[in-house]
């Protein structure tokens, strides 16, 4: 049985005319129509696209020619297509664990959260007043981390349990300054990986053995690491540990299993510092390795040095509880290389799929599911020892690290013919971890892969009798005494009308891209695509556990390869890691893969890396933790790097110049004429060049980064390449680089990505404890590029620099439009210039956002890359009346800004400094503002009560909650009706 | 490679207990907690759910023991078990026709329309002022038909073609009572046969025929009716009969495809008075038969007596456009056996979806998929021709018959050698239909099909060279040369982003189950969950042509026999028919299948069916259709049937009796003791017993209509089988019958379902144009029994029954609860009286439906089955919480209505009969009402701005919208800047 579609139809002469394709995707996914983008350009002065961009991209690094990918494919072929390549993967049984478990990703979690664009496509919460659904379902995430580990505080999701667990080592060492750490070596082996990798650049001696032994009187660890229950499924009693080590001033970091502690005594109550994992077997799919969310809590006098976005409780302009980020100055964005992390994208939606799953089976439900697996386990073992087999555990919660009495290669044998995988120890002894999805036929499956004749889990259950089996964890000291999610929230939804019903009452508190547009510069908030999701929820994609033998990932492999060969065309690289999960981590992957490059040219001195002083956060952050010294380099007063400052700095660190990490266009939206001078002068000097891809959207099928002379770049697969925001991730941030950086690309201990390059290899390490980080949302950027095909996306590059040039055009008799290139053209994004109003109006860019929400926008990117500056980056996905509509809302807000200059409106109280205005406050009786509001709420035409998006509380206040900070859910009134008898 | 599950636990005794179902649905299906239960039952004095329903249920029909249908399977497993099933049916590339047309359903209204709870679980828009969103895309439907078939006004849809050509006949009747029709022998068969069967009980005489040789001058046919293009492909120019006829004075009725209309004169300019058709190819999956919208179309004069409900324009309370369904006095909720058509539920999801298709792509879009299509035809009958083989159409749009030069037996074994289903006529020729997913590859597999050597598309499509060829229809004097579509509304949202939000902002103007209960009394508005919903998305369940050979959709049939199977053990039938694809076709269905049974008795004198005159309006307009005289009942003054008016009735129509039809438990909400005994008195008279299956909610697992004495049900599946509404459909109203009323269940001319009963077969006809109805929406019943297990329906029926009395008995002490059984309890419904308040306070039933939304719900139904009541069905999906809130809103209601009473406040301008408020009214600086902002809008504590529901409009004006109808699209401002140079 075939499916409908067999390809496209190749673009022959004759049937090309008659029969065009007929879903081309990339007028739907291009906002503007050919009549509107025909207006813009005449506003602009321009008769076509092509001398647009002609003008605004610099002639010595065009393209000149089409891209050399596939020609576009229809909406409904490539469905067809990927799901023949998932279907290459196979599912199987995995009970391999490390991490990673089946579980069951409820269904009404799944459609109305993961399938629905109303969560997917929200940016994260830097506006709370627009964000006040998501940022209430991550208070829950950290209320079910930290009630579940014991620990107070928590933050809102990391990437994945090893860089969480390194974070937690990285901040030992920054609290502690010692330069020791010991790792159990019964941590999974991803987590020491990535550990390891970046405990280089600290320097940081890292040992690994029997944390039970470890003498920490000298007072020189900065921390120790272990694993509870551990990779091999034992639990062991760490309170010896944690005393000594405590005693000794070291700091105990413990990675954990959320579902576990349950039962188990919690990590907090046993006095570790920071307790680690993943919560992705709490209702996210294995994904074959992401995404899903990292979580890290820790101690209260350690919430400072948390790495990472926390949820803070505070109070809006009326008093009213709400929810922000709390603790913003820990983050890159301000601290820049002395930030606690480089962290930026997270993974939100994820934090919330695991969230709504504590939510919907309550403190109860994950008990019993617990306790359904521990049974299981319990069962297994039985049977396998009744069989003679000898099962290494003493205590266990769901895995078990078995002896059999047959051969290990006739146990994988008889494993395959069952289709399941197991953990194959190289002491020849085999690992069973089992999952959520355990039936009594599984564990048969397994009693006869290990040749237990007429054993059968019945029979088991039944020679247990009626009393709780000896080795249940409640018979043991370290079994749980403490409640947890005692909170309402988690003792509410338990039925799926009111689970359905609390996710919409927060979606619907949330702007996304399902309401407006969000013009946040540098982020690239485009079309995600329904055609690029659905794949996303293929059972052959999401069923796959990251360590499975690859011979069973070829379909992920054939998305792998086909991907980056689309992504080496259209950067100009050679190579493509996808294994790291963020922009951030990219850019610490590439700038590791630099160093060690230069090292083994015997240049390990070079360490000095050059950043314009506009750069993102992440870029010093990500140097910094790379091991790298970091220099400013200005910008002049058109926006581009100061080419003299830049020769200065490159002769004053000639020696040990390392690397330039510039952005391009420019964070500050120009495309500099010079960056292939500017690239060469760096490659004279010795060094390398980080050209940070954030900003592909404004290159792709105009220029490549590999033609400008950047040597490596990360790239955010969540902006150009339509991967959704999700609210503050799940992200991906492959890098692609040139021929000579191959071989230091990041290597993975289970499965190598660099296995290819065999003797070529020499990976500076881990990032990631996948090895190809977030694998399950690649289907969205391979299908965006597909269905575009070189003339689409050279079309979607264009129209973003229309759309901005357009608004810019627009906006500049009202505003000052602080940079452009030498031909007056803006790239992709622009920036406003606010600061004028503080003196003229009283009024800050803050004022002029919070506005924006009143006119149905979320605000541009907010003083970034300039203080005091809105930077609108519209996206080829907007169509030119999205476009009038907010350029009159900024114009209308300038007016307003005028009545104030002009003295016709109060200074104390007005429009701009008193927005948002949420329905509370304009259904109220009381009206004591010197403006009406209707000029409140409806100061635009576009704007109808019946249609507007609202704000669903006033002005946050953020000095309030950081000095009251409540990371938890605060109290709650449950409905208990007043007339009920 | 196998999925995770392997079917539930068997509850085996221990393991049954160590691994329990960790993923049981009915928990999450049934609302109220166990605990909450307990407190429930308390207040109504009982200990338990068993003893609560033993006193609810008459002890002589109570079932007594489980249901023997399969143990509960959990939410995963299930989903394993229907993909499996689903996976028997084989996708083959179906060039049938013959109505039904594969096309490209545009995955972004896959997704946020037919997968999107928030507009699957809307009702049918009764409430206007909660329903503007869908009242506004089901008016682009209209308007879509109107444009299109060039008449002025049309229905929001009917159930499909063969039912909606039935209609018109039917309206043609009913206008000039003439008893003639004449129908071509173009028609497709199955409209035929529809309309066959639905002439007999009017009395018509049929005839069958070339229509181009009639002589109307008799004057005595009532209609004619043709195809245009006809069944074979012909385009055939009929202004010579449409003359002819009307000269006489003959309606004339033309069924026509939507897509063709694009490129050919539409048949209002030809003359025609009705245009009836099914949108299917406009963007619904083929989905074996259904669902998907027929639509209806005629001119001005027609308009009263069209069939279905209309949307129409209106103003609201502040003289705002608003809309609300027209001119509802048609319908058979208000003329009962005078009704234009006995339709209800319709096809409301469906008619959005074709809408929606129609906006995505707007008129321009449309006529380039025609043409494609057509183009693609073109190819193939040039293609043919060349090699030999003869072409019967002169003119066609996408479908063409040809007789070939090679034996059809070759033909078709060669089609399936190539996966392709065609159309093979009994006179050796073959159909072949093209559609919108046709690509050259399909033309030249085609082309192999009937062996033409070296042909392909490509070569044929060279040698038609530049010119359009000669057989485009746009040289023929039927092309079309009207625009249509011109409403900014189809000529604006053409990118995905603009298509996304202008769905968002209708879908966030409807109250949905997403929001809060719909306590609509008889519609049991219950979870539909996302479990169930799924498969519906499965492509093998959606990619099947209903006239395949059966032996390609063996999914379909194991899922009948599957759901029949425990659709009998749950009703006591011994046969269903899932024809009917709503309840009102059931009723017509079993009524039709009662009098051909009397018929075979010899009995075909008896024509009389007694009905309870509170029975629900689709009984006696079927009655009055199938041709049966309607007899009332009276109703005692506890809501039961009039015995005693019942035996008189009984006694007097002794000879003609025909049946009794009768509601169970009644539509007044109770469980009637005497039942049995009813039942039985009919049988003694020589009558059958049509039960109304619409409240089988409070019967499922506690007693059943084949054990009561019933022969007949329709299921309403929308109703208590979880399909959701749609906002107005789709529905599935099978039914089941007693052995002896099997043989005369409905056929089919293509797909014979009766087929098995072979020589007992002796069916009254056929009901729908699809031999299983809708059958594409049947696994979302199937899973629903599948996962709730014998346990789990039961305990729903009893929480249902539960949940009824709980809120009746927190109501009753303040308003007069209108019927209970002889122990003080209602079934699963209850009524309550607001008619005193007319005199008391100056209050109707309305203003409380009106402020109810207000307090955030939809009203119950009203005024029926009693005028000035509410009737209440809160079903067992809802928790205690919302219904505590509901009682709470209805009870601070009821003291609106005191402080009226009582002087408190404003007769003429009060919380009530200015309700609801829409937000236009409370955040406007005007406020001259006498109570406050507050009172109007969070009078109770669970209401919150942030969170609040709105109604998007004030009061809707009726009268004025009936008055100045208007039933397309209204003019529409587009967005231009103000601002913009
Ligand atoms: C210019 C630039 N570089 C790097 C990053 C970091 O990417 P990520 O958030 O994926 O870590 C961003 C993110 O906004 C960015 O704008
Ligand atoms: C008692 C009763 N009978 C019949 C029907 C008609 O069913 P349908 O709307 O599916 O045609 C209804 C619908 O509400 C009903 O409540
Ligand atoms: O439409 C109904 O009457 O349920």
């Amino acid at each position: 049985t075939k499916p409908q579609y067999y390809g496209h139809s190749t673009r022959n002469k004759s049937t090309s005319v008659l029969l065009p394709n007929s879903d081309e995707f990339s007028v739907r996914h291009i906002g503007p129509r050919k009549a509107d983008q025909a207006k813009m350009l005449k506003l602009l002065g321009y008769e076509s696209l092509d001398e647009l961009t002609e003008s605004a991209v610099p002639e010595n690094i065009r393209l000149g020619r089409d891209l050399n990918v596939d020609q576009s494919i229809g909406e409904h072929a490539i469905l067809d297509r990927i799901r023949d390549i998932s279907e290459k993967n196979e599912i199987w049984r995995s009970y391999i664990g490390m991490g990673y478990h089946n579980c069951r990703v409820p269904h009404v979690i799944l459609r109305n959260i993961f399938e629905n664009p109303g969560w997917t496509t929200q940016y994260t919460p830097y506006q709370p007043e627009v964000a006040q659904g998501r940022l209430e379902s991550l208070l829950n995430y950290q209320t079910l981390v930290t009630d579940l580990t014991g620990l107070p505080v928590a933050n809102a999701s990391l990437l994945d349990e090893g860089t969480a667990a390194a974070e937690a080592v990285a901040l030992a060492h920054r609290q502690n300054k010692r330069r020791k750490v010991y790792l159990s070596d019964r941590v999974h082996p991803q987590t020491l990986a990535v550990v390891k990798t970046r405990a280089v650049p600290l320097g940081l001696e890292v040992l690994v053995g029997d944390v039970t032994q470890i003498d920490f009187s000298n007072r020189d660890a900065c921390a120790v690491l272990f694993q509870y229950p551990d990779t091999e499924g034992t639990i062991h009693d760490f309170s010896t540990v944690v005393k000594n080590a405590q005693t000794n001033g070291t700091m105990v970091i413990c990675a954990t299993d959320l579902l576990a502690l349950t039962l188990l005594q919690p990590p907090g109550e046993l006095g570790v510092d920071v307790a680690v994992g993943t919560s992705q077997r709490l209702g996210v799919p294995l994904g074959y390795g992401g995404p899903h969310a990292g979580f890290f809590a820790c101690k209260n006098n350690l919430v400072r040095l948390m790495p990472g976005r926390m949820i803070g409780v505070t109070r809006d302009a009326n008093g009213k509880e709400a929810y922000r980020l709390a603790l913003q100055t820990r983050e890159q964005h301000i601290r820049r290389d002395k930030a606690t992390s480089n962290i930026c994208t997270a993974q939100a939606l994820l934090a919330n799929m695991s969230a709504m799953y504590g939510v919907y089976h309550g403190p109860h439900g994950l008990k019993a599911i617990a306790n359904r697996i521990h049974n299981a386990a319990i069962l297994l073992k039985r049977g396998l020892e009744d069989a003679g087999h000898t099962v290494k555990n003493e205590a266990f919660f769901d895995t078990i690290k078995v002896n059999a009495t047959l051969a290990t290669s006739e146990v994988r044998m008889r494993a395959q013919q069952k289709e399941m995988n197991l953990r194959y120890f190289r002491d020849e002894t085999v690992g069973i971890a089992l999952d959520e999805t355990v039936e009594k036929e599984d564990l048969d499956d397994l009693f006869w892969v290990f040749n237990c004749r007429n054993t059968t889990a019945e029979k088991v259950a039944k020679n247990l009798g009626e009393a709780l089996p000896a080795e249940h964890i409640s018979h043991s000291s370290l079994s749980r005494t403490s409640t947890f999610l005692t909170h309402p929230i988690f003792n509410t939804y338990h039925s799926e009308a009111q689970l359905v019903r609390y996710m919409k009452i927060l979606e619907n508190k949330d702007v996304s891209l399902v309401h407006s547009m969000i013009p946040l510069g540098s982020c690239t908030m485009k079309l995600n695509s329904t055609t690029e999701m659905m794949p996303c929820s293929f059972p052959h994609f999401t069923q796959i556990h990251p360590f499975v033998p690859p011979e069973q990932a070829l379909g992920y492999r054939v998305l792998f390869e086909e991907l980056e060969a689309d992504l080496c065309e259209i950067t100009g690289y050679d190579k493509i890691s996808f294994q790291p999960n963020s922009g951030a981590q990219g850019e610490y992957a590439g700038l590791r893969a630099i160093m060690s490059y230069l090292d083994a040219r015997g240049e390990s001195h070079r360490n000095v890396c050059l950043i314009p002083v506009s750069a993102h956060g992440t870029n010093p952050a990500s140097a910094q933790m790379a091991g790298m010294k970091v220099e400013p380099v200005n910008v002049d007063k058109e926006g581009s790097i100061d080419v003299d400052h830049l020769k200065s700095k490159i002769e004053k660190h000639q020696k040990n110049l390392a690397c330039l990490m510039i952005t391009y266009p420019s964070t500050n939206g120009v495309f500099e004429d010079n960056v292939k001078d500017v690239c060469h002068m760096v490659h004279e000097a010795g060094g390398q060049v980080y050209l940070d891809g954030a900003n592909m959207n404004a290159q792709v099928g105009l220029c490549r980064p590999g033609d400008i002379g950047s040597d490596v770049s990360h790239l955010n697969l969540h902006k150009t390449f339509c991967i959704p925001h999700g609210g503050g991730g799940p992200g991906m941030g492959p890098i692609g680089v040139k021929y000579h950086l191959e071989p230091y690309l990041p290597s993975h201990p289970i499965i190598d990505p660099m296995a290819l390059m065999q003797k070529r290899a020499r990976s500076f390490g881990v990032v990631s404890a996948a090895p190809y980080g977030s694998a399950a949302i690649l289907p969205i950027s391979w299908a965006y590029v597909k269905m575009m095909g070189p003339q689409g996306l050279r079309e979607a590059t264009q129209v973003a620099i229309l759309n901005a040039n357009y608004m810019a055009k627009r906006l500049e008799k009202h505003f000052k439009v602080l940079y452009r290139g030498n031909k007056g053209l803006v790239a992709h994004e622009f920036i406003l210039d606010m600061r004028e109003f503080k003196k003229s109006a009283g009024i800050e860019a803050t004022d002029i956002a919070k506005r924006l929400q009143d006119y149905g926008f979320h605000a541009p990117t907010m003083s970034w890359p300039v203080a005091g500056s809105l930077m609108v980056e519209p996206t080829e996905s907007e169509d030119k009346a999205e476009l009038d509509r907010f350029c009159d809302a900024m114009i209308m807000i300038r007016e307003e800004i005028r009545d104030l200059e002009e003295g016709r409106s109060d200074p104390a109280c007005n429009l701009l400094n008193m927005a948002p205005h949420p329905l509370v406050t304009l259904t109220s009786s009381t009206w004591d503002r010197p403006y009406t509001r209707e000029q409140a709420a409806f100061p635009a035409p576009y704007l109808r009560p019946e249609s507007k998006w609202w704000p669903s509380v006033g002005r946050i206040d953020d000095i309030y909650g950081d000095r009251h900070l409540v990371c938890t859910c605060p109290p709650m009134e449950t409905y208990t009706s007043p007339h009920e008898t």
